[in-house]
């Protein structure tokens, strides 16, 4: 494809995603399609000869787009929010266009810097002091092993340069509660440690926070048995219920014994954008590595996850590779972020950031996220006061966690009639909310906050669910 | 940003793209910046009010341009070809545009089943059988860790659901050579055996090919010093000088002591889309996993490599998680693309693989690659006819490992020359090359297989570093 195939193309597509946007509310929010049917739609072998760009956009229409659950829908409340802001869909655009190798600070300067400037810029945004470096990586569950095989390094003063885990004799023991993303498990796993050497720490009632006494006999008893205790994942706005571990309490703890503290703020970094939000995580900045999403509710395009350490010597001395095919003459000034995660290339994924700070600006994204608090609290409330709902956790961010419990129903007839209404919603198409488990039992989480949803939209499902659950 | 003003930033985007890859033959391969230049033309604090997308465009312009090596430049001849081409980049857009998210089958079942079609055939494309089933990572050395994990936990019976790598009390080994790419040593520390567990097989003189006896060897030699054979990482297009490691003898004797293969064509995968390539890995249908970046000599943009493997269902098993909050009525029928890696959430990738095969064809990237391999050929002829000139390796693919060696020049001396010749033509921005370590010493490496270039461009090349050595 030639530059002005590419330019004609280029603008076919650019009004094709803008009339996308602009209309996809009046799509199903759930992709109304079964398993198979979109793969059935292509050919089983490859295409033998060319074909056009403008035949591809048909193709993407007829069976990409039905295959698609909208998430940048204004009903859509499943999950967490993943928006994909139109600024930093640009920014990605244009990164995709410059077509850069991300391996060495000399494979593209400007796209080693530019993610420097922008992860300082987002650590000023969350309140984090200067002590802190940060880079970007894919996933917050990439972040977490991260985290843990440096932890797993730190504690084992750098096995991996001798007989590696495998010739450890004291178990190394890890720690996190059951409400923890499932990512932490896998982590932990992958990492080597092992599930007899995972420790699911009590929690605190409703809250189902991480109890610090509970982690502090816990380590005790560990400690008591032989084992080290080496690291803390603590879950900063969990994903059932929204869940806030005791930063200050758990830093403390750490602290004793030089346990490293893993922050998994995934999805609540984004609220720390707002500082009368920041007491949900006080204590973090004598945590040792935070990760978080830019790439839910704050609306950085899908990839874009915040990895932040304090000692970067000790992150760089666990990841580093320095083959002679990699170095330059300036390799003693500059950052190699090769050395900072798991892959070797990277794309420019600085400019979505960029872009969106820039386009958007930080005001109009912090009025969002305030909006978004705002109709949490509005939905709270109407489900709490109305007889035979219920809200199961409190509302600390923008996710409600409720159930419909009318007389005389519980046990298996409770749950069949939560996934009852909730699939009925999400089959049809009208709003999308995720079914999840709570202590054994199913209940929906009502994730709010798509750049799209409004007020009205919330009333709207409000009424939907009530006429769904009449209904039944 | 509305869909309104993302039509009008875009379409302005799309031509400076278009312009932009039109032009880049005019600017200076290698980023001509200074380390920090690029930072520091950056406000140090987030911009404290939105600014419009045409003067994000002058500073892509005026800060970041500068700060690129132009790894699509037709005089670039670094690394690996690194090639976007538009059609991919094209695709890459599209995917941006739909601003989706792959967590589940469910959250985007286009995304999940495109994949399933593209990966299948590019499967198709190689040469492999139907035994194989493949997914997009975004490298291959997150790739490799993967394959290194799942071999761990096939050698240990599954240790993750006991004590972890750290219970074992037989040490695990993996084999590969000192040509195998850093990123396979990266990948062995971080899986925890250890760096005393990791044998550097001997290789067979100037192929620098794993030696299929020496392998042999050192495996009897480490079950008779009681310790546990486990992996075996063959390369494929090693990236010092393209050495292919012999795949036939390694399965031989790894299926002996079901040891498992991991076969890294990071590079020569492409190749294999060539059939009079596919000699070179012979055995690979007994291997175990194989990854390969179309991202590289193919030319889809970045990030995009196919990681492949015979055994799913051990995969996933390793892999697997599946919390509550992402669970669907249909999950026995589909495919849930996160428990085949590392990250949970992942970005329509397909679709640029879609658009490259659909757009420009796969005869006319068959085409590319033969002519590559012809320039290869051609050039490396040309240098070894010169007096005074060595080809060092085997040109078993499209890289040219050189040195020019004056009569008396040997040792630190020689060093220094051929440094010195490299360095001037990479800083002068005319052509770039890696230099890079052979047997302790700098040799350059030629690496040919940008989109853009042609012969006329390797005659040039050619001209400018006799001028530049005749100048030394």
């Amino acid at each position: 494809m030639t530059p002005e195939e590419f330019r004609s193309a280029g603008h076919e597509l650019i009004d094709w995603i803008a009339d996308y946007r602009s209309n996809l509310d009046q799509r199903p929010v759930r992709a109304q399609v079964d398993p198979g049917e979109v793969r059935n739609a292509f050919s089983k072998q490859p295409p033998p000869t060319p074909r056009p760009a403008d035949q591809l956009l048909r193709d993407l229409e007829q069976h990409i787009v039905p295959g698609i659950t909208q998430v940048q829908h204004p009903m859509h409340f499943g999950w967490f929010p993943s928006n994909a802001s139109l600024a930093s869909t640009l920014g990605d655009i244009a990164s995709s266009g410059l077509g850069t190798l991300g391996i060495s600070w000399e494979s593209c300067p400007a796209l080693t810097e530019v993610e420097e400037v922008v992860c300082d810029w987002m650590r000023q945004l969350i309140g984090l002091s200067g002590n802190w470096e940060g880079c970007i990586q894919d996933t917050a569950s990439t972040a977490c092993l991260t985290a843990l095989l440096i932890a797993r390094e730190r504690a084992s003063d750098y096995s991996e340069n001798r007989g590696g885990l495998q010739a450890e004799h004291k178990p190394l023991i890890v720690y996190t509660t059951e409400e923890a993303h499932s990512s932490v498990v896998k982590a932990a796993l992958l990492a080597g440690f092992g599930r007899d050497n995972l420790r699911m720490v009590p929690m605190v009632g409703a809250t189902r926070a991480m109890s610090g006494p509970a982690l502090a006999r816990q380590i005790e008893a560990d400690f008591d048995a032989g084992n080290l205790p080496c690291a803390i994942v603590a879950s900063v706005g969990s994903t059932g219920v929204t869940a806030f571990d005791p930063v200050d309490e758990i830093v403390e703890i750490a602290a004793e014994h030089a346990i490293w503290v893993h922050v998994d703020a995934a999805m609540a970094g984004s609220a720390m954008l707002l500082p009368e939000c920041r007491h949900l995580w006080n204590g973090v900045e004598s945590s040792d590595s935070i990760s978080w999403n830019p790439h839910k509710w704050m609306g950085t395009i899908l990839d874009c996850s915040l990895f932040y350490v304090r000692d970067v010597q000790h992150l760089v001395r666990v990841m580093s590779t320095n083959p002679s095919y990699l170095r330059s003459t300036v390799d003693s000034e500059v950052k190699q972020y090769r050395d900072w995660g798991i892959p070797l290339g990277r794309r420019f994924r600085a400019l979505k950031l960029w872009y969106q700070l820039n386009i958007d600006g930080i005001d109009a994204i912090r009025e969002r996220l305030r909006r978004d608090l705002d109709n949490a609290r509005w939905f709270a409330e109407q489900v709490a006061q109305r007889e035979h709902w219920q809200v199961l956790a409190p509302v600390n961010l923008q996710t409600v966690c409720i159930r419909h419990q009318p007389p005389g129903l519980d046990g298996d007839a409770l749950d069949r009639h939560t996934l009852g209404w909730v699939n009925a919603i999400n089959q049809s198409g009208a709003a999308f909310m995720s079914p999840s488990k709570l202590d054994g039992r199913w209940m929906v989480r009502v994730s709010i906050g798509v750049e799209a949803t409004t007020r009205a939209h919330l009333e709207k499902l409000w009424q939907l669910i009530q006429a769904e659950v009449a209904r039944g």
